[in-house]
């Protein structure tokens, strides 16, 4: 049963918060579109922070490839970063490696001080009660921009719509200072602060808007992806709500 | 004219926005303190981040020495934290030796690159007056906690309070996703959501809640606290709204 449930604004902020678990939050659009290739039927998503590390290993393993640079995806890649297309592809069995930057290195750094998992608005319920049923304690911890320094106020956001979700089913919860902003915000004016977002802007400029209704779909999918193994610059993530 | 406000939820933060100056706020209580010394007649602040660097600077220069070591003025000191006792003081030309953490820390390492304030809610809009008077872009940075690893919502709802103070007089100012978040924040809940922050519950504990009370006076004070110099552990602080 969770107890106490705090919130980093930035990777770098979590490093000085204990707890048992960690939710990574990077909602547009990187744990969105793992939340979408795990319900589209993937077996694995192995998250990549160089993009000759994604080659590599999506060749070696089978696997295809996703992701973007500057929002678009490179050369000879499978798919973008775009939640949309993840969630209307047929994967079933399939591994899936996706470049991404910030959100992979929180993970990375994170797995190594215990469960983590990642979180979205589309995903906001599975994961809550995921972490409540296992943990005493979660840190959520928004990605922040591309070098993870910035706060972003789309993370924080879709931070607001976990922790939401979490005080439905573990009222008895204490929220730390960032928690209860986010809780607040979320509540007050929801999807959106997501979409006023400076990142939000972003997309919509590279006609990306679309990908910003996707990921305020709150529900979408019961999947709960969990890191389950880790290295340099990469994490294994697997759906934990279809494992018993 | 100032164009674009920015807003660091820590000390780490800043250092990834440029900006033309910065306003260090740690409203419980050092910010208020040196503002509340300085309308009381102080001449000088030197804020040092370490107990015996300002025994040994307040004995070379004849100054009081003030500060707190968990809420409390160490022995033999003439001043604690408190910014009641600090506005209640006769200090005309004297010089106020004050130990702190975290804020001395931010404020040194931003003095090495530009002007640089301490900002309060007692000093609200005279610091958002000087800043916007003076300056194109200013990044605004919550001290945190005592290890300024940790957010506080006690300096993000200041930070709203100045913020406030800022688009009222420059209202065509560019706001980062956290300097808009602070300033609704500001807007809808005000005080409240500053008595609401772990750090005021904190102080409420130590029997300190006045102190709380008068921290959010807003306006009450028309200093402009800005680093004049600085060095390894320390920053001397002089009332800008008093020079011409």
């Amino acid at each position: 049963m969770l107890l106490r449930v705090d919130l980093a604004l930035l990777p770098a902020e979590a490093e000085a918060i204990d707890a048992e678990a960690f939710v990574v939050i990077d909602v547009l659009r990187a744990t969105t579109t793992i939340a979408a290739f795990l319900a589209a039927g993937a077996s694995r998503i192995t998250a990549v922070d160089a993009l000759d590390l994604g080659r590599e290993r999506a060749s070696k393993a089978g696997a295809l490839l996703a992701g973007e640079v500057g929002g678009l995806p490179p050369k000879g890649f499978d798919f973008g970063n775009s939640p949309r297309d993840a969630a209307a592809a047929a994967l079933t069995g399939r591994e899936v490696v996706l470049f991404t930057t910030n959100g992979t290195r929180a993970l990375c750094r994170l797995a190594a001080r215990g469960p983590v998992y990642a979180g979205a608005v589309v995903n906001a319920g599975a994961v809550a009660r995921a972490v409540v049923r296992a943990h005493r304690s979660a840190v959520l911890v928004c990605a922040g921009d591309a070098a993870g320094t910035r706060f972003g106020l789309d993370d924080f956001a879709a931070a607001g719509a976990i922790i939401a979700a979490i005080v439905a089913v573990a009222s008895a919860s204490e929220l730390g200072d960032a928690a209860r902003l986010a809780l607040s915000l979320w509540d007050e004016r929801g999807p959106a602060a997501l979409r006023g977002s400076h990142h939000a802007g972003a997309l919509r400029a590279l006609g990306l808007g679309a990908d910003i209704d996707f990921a305020l779909e709150q529900d979408r999918f019961s999947c709960v992806p969990a890191v389950v193994a880790h290295g340099a610059g990469w994490v294994a993530i697997e759906d934990r709500a279809a494992t018993p």
